[in-house]
């Protein structure tokens, strides 16, 4: 090995962690499997569909940040707690991609197809009674209140002291989620609504929340302020390069359908950008109908994706000042710089 | 007052629990409304809409057997922990009342419009952006989503004895639910399979389960199996009043729409036995499409609506038989008895 330990023990220390979470993981969704499989075959349905989500791979993101606030925070690694919530993290973001895919009717996530996508397929194949969309919605809404249910019973040990953040947490998802559909149904052309709901559902909910919960686990609260400045800054460029992959990108990399935001009259953070900057984007975003096409390339003529790599590298900078004097130790500190740019540079 | 004392005194005790459920309801709902309308007049949507069922109404059958269970058990009156777990029930509820009105496509309930249908109605009115229909029941899904997060946290102080007994019920919904939407859809003849969902849904979650954990939180887990017993025949007959009341009531007593339940191919309690008494009702059900009208006549005419009364009779008699040497004071056991016949013959 010729990479210095300091830099990869705090990663091979987290992956060690990481992998408990897939046990825990693993083993509650197989015992949960067995046992309403045992009323009747359809009982473990929504089980199944969480475990394929969960299987399905994912970047595991939220329990990877949670994991290193409490190890950065001097947390023990032999203490299962924090496998517990780093677990739940991850069953709570499942429920809320399930749900999402039915609000934002996107059909495939994790590039399989998307929980009611495949019940409403299976409906239709039988030829079984009722609307097929109406099943795999259904169907697709238990599985996404299973995962969440089964999240909150691997958070039954988590400490008073810790509580208020996770409850923050859940209740940010669904009311930055709701404002998200309420500004694109809206055509609501607001920026500072924007980057609320993209720091709201990214930066809190993604990284923010799940680093101060580690740390909170780890019994140093007082760490919030620290991962309150990193999470928040990353998480907006984390939405502002999610954004550049929806515009831009390709679909293979994204796991999930591509240019779906623009059909689907999103006002996502980098158009509410453009909508301020240029006066021609906001005549195209002021339509009843968008022109995906020529918004599109009214994008690239303005260069939005040189501004927005600019940003990006703006908030990547100040999300790792917010780790300078935060008496974090070194070590940690150069793995938190390692995320911020694996998450503000994924898929380049 | 001409009613003795001694009956009346456990219904005052739990009604002043209750005012107190009430005013944790909105308190807790009020706040949030302020907190969520500050950063957008849309973020306190999802609020709103929770707040409106609970505010709309209701039985409050669960917090009612909570507090049943508590009291009867003992428990301290000024202790809050058991006025929160009864909030936390109610919310439960209606967070499963709001996704399942958007599974059955049902478009009342609690005698005002169902949340999905009057927020797809403010969107088809307002000429908003995408489809009315996605856009009631991704609001109506996050809603449900949000009764249920803050139900997780009014049950933050519960003790650990009694979480496994909470997670049950929360699990046992969404089992109980999918079975009931997979039956539905694949037309299955099952009576016992149909009596299982049934005491899932009604006997456990909404009678058993809120007993026991009553009485856990007043120390008495040793109570359960006299709670079990009396929970799940009373959850039959209850379920068994609300199948009758759906083939043959009326929508003003129910406050929902009525006769859905065959419309859908719902594969009742009722219908099952229905079906293992008559092989013409048998030879209805098999048909790819049913004839609701023929069923209905079918139904009349082999006398369901006086087998079922029959039944229900049973049941509750069974459901008493549980108290006889439970060691329950003898005015909790008469409040107990009282509650059986308001729940198994509501509505008549």
């Amino acid at each position: 090995m010729t990479v210095p330990a300091v830099r990869t023990a705090p990663r091979a220390l987290r992956t060690g962690l990481l992998a408990l979470v897939e046990e825990r993981l693993d083993g509650l969704l197989a015992e949960e499997h067995r046992r309403w499989s045992r009323v009747d075959t359809r009982g473990a349905v929504p089980v199944d569909d969480v475990a394929a989500l969960v299987r399905a791979g994912g970047k595991r993101l939220r329990p990877s940040f949670c994991l290193t606030g409490y190890l950065a925070a001097g947390g023990d690694p032999g203490a299962g707690t924090v496998v517990d919530c780093a677990a739940a993290l991850e069953l709570v973001h499942v429920g809320a991609l399930i749900h999402d895919d039915v609000l934002d009717a996107a059909d495939t996530r994790r590039g399989a197809p998307a929980v009611h996508a495949r019940r409403a397929a299976d409906h239709a194949a039988r030829g079984w009674h009722g609307e097929a969309r109406r099943y795999g919605e259904g169907v697709a809404i238990l599985a996404g209140d299973l995962a969440d249910i089964l999240a909150d019973r691997l958070t039954a040990d988590l400490p008073p002291h810790c509580r208020p953040l996770w409850n923050e947490l859940l209740t940010e998802i669904v009311i930055g989620q709701h404002l998200d559909v309420a500004v694109a149904a809206e055509a609501v052309v607001d920026p500072d609504l924007s980057r609320w709901i993209a720091v709201c559902k990214s930066g809190r909910y993604s990284i923010h929340r799940p680093l101060a919960l580690g740390a909170a686990l780890a019994g140093r609260p007082d760490l919030a302020p620290v991962f309150e400045g990193y999470g928040e800054a990353l998480g907006e460029a984390f939405q502002l390069r999610d954004d550049m992959i929806d515009a831009f990108g390709d679909g293979a990399v994204a796991g999930k359908p591509v240019g779906l935001d623009l059909e689907q009259h999103k006002m996502t953070l980098l158009l509410a950008l453009a909508v301020r900057a240029d006066d021609r984007v906001r005549a195209l975003v002021e339509c009843p109908v968008w022109d995906v096409p020529a918004l599109r390339d009214r994008l690239d003529e303005i260069g939005i994706g040189h501004e927005m790599e600019e940003r990006i590298g703006t908030l990547v900078a100040r999300a790792l000042e917010a780790l300078e004097d935060s008496g974090l130790p070194a070590p940690w500190q150069e793995e938190l710089t390692a995320m911020a740019y694996e998450v503000a540079y994924r898929g380049r």
